[in-house]
C-alpha cells in the first residue's frame, strides 16, 4: 500500500466517531463544564467533586482535552472559552438542553436505526404512539427536557434571524410552536419596535414566560395558547416556524404553510427555518441525518431542501419566496404574501 | 454574537456525532457497500434489495453521499473508491469487520458510560464477568466478529510494521494474540525470507489457518496454541503483540513484557503497538478513547503513551527501546534485548 492508495481513516473515524459523541455527552450528563466554570481545578479535586472512579478519570478528562472541550495547564483542568461559555447550566448561553436530550434519549434510540430504515416507524419511548407531541407535553419532566433542547439547538439561528431579516419594515411578530420561546426573545431583543408572540400548546406558557421575563421583555412579548392544526395562527406582521415543519408530514407541512398564509395581511412574511438539505441532497449531511432523527422520533417527520420549501410555499399562494442560509447547518424560507 | 464570537458547532456536531456513525453502522450491517460492488442502483433498486422502507430510504442514501461514503450521479448510487476497496464483504481488503462489533456491541454498551466512569466496572454483556478473553473465546461467533473485527482494526499498521521494520535482520518472527493472523501475514508477505508463528488459544487455529491458506503462506506460517499468561512465548528474532497489551491491567502488561523478553535471544526484538497514546496526554484523542473502550469492555485494560511502554521494556531488562508511528492513531514500541 503506497501513501497514494485509499485509505480506510475515514470510514473508521465515522464508525467509531460515537466514542467521541457519547464522551461529550457523559461531560454533560455530569456538569463537568458547569462545575469548572467555578475554576481550575486537579484530577484529584473533580474525580472526587464528580463522583469519578478513579480507574478512568484521567483517561476521560484527558480525552476531553484532547477533544477540544478542556484545557489542562500544570495538572489543573479548565473549560475552554467555548465550553465555558455554552456548557455551563448557570449560563443563559447554556446550549447543553440538546445534549441531555440526545444523552437520555437519542443516543439510545439511534441504536435501533436499523429497524427504524427496514419498517419506517419510529423508535423512541412508545413506537406505537401516534400522537408524538401530545405524548411528549403531557410529561412534564420529558417536556422540559424538550423545550431546553430545542432553545439549545437553535439560538444560533434566532440570534441570526434577529439582525438578519429586515424587521424595520413590521411592526408585530409570532413564533407559533414557540417552545421555550428563545427566537421571539432574541428577535424583540434586537428589535425594541416590534411587538412579540409566542404561540404554543398550553403547557409551555410557565416556561416560556419564565424565559421571557429573563429577558426583560414581558411588555412587549406575551403567550398566546392554542394549537397550530386546529386553532387560527396569531394575526401579525410575520409568522415563524424554527425547527417545526421538519417534525409533520407532507399534508401537514403543507396545511401549516397555508395556515400562515391565512393570517398574514398581505405584504406579510413567513420565515421558516430548518437545518435545510441541499437542493442537491448530497452536501448538508446534518440536515440528511436530521430527516432520520424524524424517522426515528416521530410517525413522520423528514427535513426538506429549499427547492421543496419553495414549491409548497408558492401552492400556498405567496407572491415572493427566497432561502437565506443561516448559521451552522440551518437556513431559512422566507415567503411574502 | 459578532463573527469572532465563540461557536457552540463545534460542541453540537461532536454532541450529535453519534448519527453520522450509526448510520455508517447500519450501511455496514445491512451490506450496502457489499451491494453496490456489483454496480451502480437506483433508488427503487437498492430499496427493494437492501429491504429499506421507502419512508426513508432515499435520506438514508443521499445521507451517506453527503457524508462522503457513497457517490450519486444522475439518480445512480455507486461506492467511493474507499468504501468498494474496504466496504466489500467479498474482498480481502474489508475492514468492516470492527463496524460490525462496534455496531452489535460497542454502540450499545457506550450508552453506559457513565456508569462505567461511576463504577470503574465494565458495561458488556456480562458486566461480572471476570475472564472477558475466556468467555469470548467460548462463543464461536461472538469470537468469530471480534477476529475479523481485529483484522479491520489492524490492517494499516501490520502492513506498515511490514516494511517500516529492518526485517533483513532476523529469520522467525511470532506474532502472540495473533487472532485471524494478519500481522503475522502481512509481514510474511513482504518479507520472503522470514519463517512466522502465529500464537494464540487452540479455538483461533481454524480462523488463522484459513487466512493464511488463502494467502499462499501455509509453508512458511504456522499456528502455535497457547495462553500467553501460562504459556511459555514461542523461541523467535521478534515477538510481536498488535492491540494486545491495552487488554490487560498493569501488572499483565507487564507480565506479558517480561515473558516476551524471556523468549528472545540477546539482540532480538519486541514489538508491541496500539493506539498510543501521546506523551503530554492531550492530541491523540482515539487513543484516549479507545482506553475508555477497555474501561467499557475489559476488567482491567487501558491504553497507554509511549513512555509508559518504554519505562516498562527498561524494567523489564530490553536495553534499546524506541517509538515509531505507524499509521492513523497507532504506533509501536520496539524493545531490543
Amino acid at each position: 500500500m503506497s501513501t497514494t492508495a485509499p485509505s480506510p481513516d475515514h470510514i473508521l473515524q465515522t464508525g467509531l466517531a460515537f466514542w467521541a459523541s457519547k464522551t461529550l455527552l457523559s461531560a454533560v450528563e455530569m456538569e463537568v463544564f458547569t462545575e469548572l466554570a467555578r475554576g481550575p481545578e486537579s484530577l484529584e479535586s473533580l474525580t472526587g467533586r464528580l463522583g469519578l472512579h478513579p480507574r478512568s478519570s484521567r483517561d476521560f478528562l484527558d480525552a476531553l482535552v484532547a477533544l477540544g472541550f478542556l484545557e489542562r495547564q500544570d495538572g489543573a483542568y479548565s473549560n475552554t472559552p467555548s465550553t465555558n461559555l455554552f456548557l455551563d447550566k448557570h449560563k443563559p448561553s447554556y446550549v447543553g438542553g440538546i445534549l441531555e436530550m440526545a444523552n437520555r434519549r437519542l443516543y439510545g434510540h439511534w441504536n435501533n436505526l436499523t429497524a427504524a430504515l427496514r419498517t419506517g416507524k419510529p423508535q423512541s419511548e412508545s413506537p406505537g404512539e401516534e400522537d408524538f407531541f401530545g405524548a411528549l407535553y403531557a410529561d412534564p419532566s420529558r417536556l422540559k427536557t424538550f423545550l431546553r433542547a430545542m432553545t439549545g439547538i437553535s439560538r444560533g439561528a434566532n440570534i441570526t434571524i434577529a439582525s438578519q431579516f429586515p424587521w424595520a419594515k413590521y411592526k408585530s411578530a409570532a413564533d407559533c410552536g414557540t417552545a421555550q420561546g428563545d427566537l421571539i426573545v432574541q428577535v424583540a431583543l434586537k428589535n425594541p419596535h416590534l411587538a412579540g408572540i409566542g404561540f404554543d400548546l398550553p403547557e409551555v406558557a410557565p416556561i416560556f414566560e419564565e424565559h421571557v421575563e429573563a429577558n426583560g421583555l414581558s411588555s412587549r412579548v406575551r403567550f398566546i395558547s392554542g394549537n397550530f392544526f386546529a386553532d387560527p395562527l396569531p394575526h401579525v406582521d410575520v409568522i415563524m416556524m424554527g425547527h417545526i415543519l421538519h417534525d409533520w408530514n407532507l399534508e401537514e407541512k403543507k396545511l401549516l404553510i397555508r395556515k400562515a398564509y391565512e393570517a398574514l395581511p398581505e405584504g406579510g412574511a413567513f420565515i421558516a427555518y430548518d437545518a435545510l438539505i441541499d437542493d442537491d441532497r448530497s452536501k448538508n449531511a446534518f440536515g440528511l441525518l436530521m430527516s432520520l432523527n424524524m424517522l426515528i422520533e416521530s410517525p413522520g417527520g423528514f427535513d426538506y431542501t429549499g427547492a421543496d420549501c419553495v414549491a409548497w410555499m408558492k401552492e400556498a399562494g405567496f407572491r415572493e419566496t427566497r432561502v437565506e442560509h443561516l448559521v451552522g447547518p440551518d437556513s431559512m424560507t422566507i415567503g411574502i404574501k
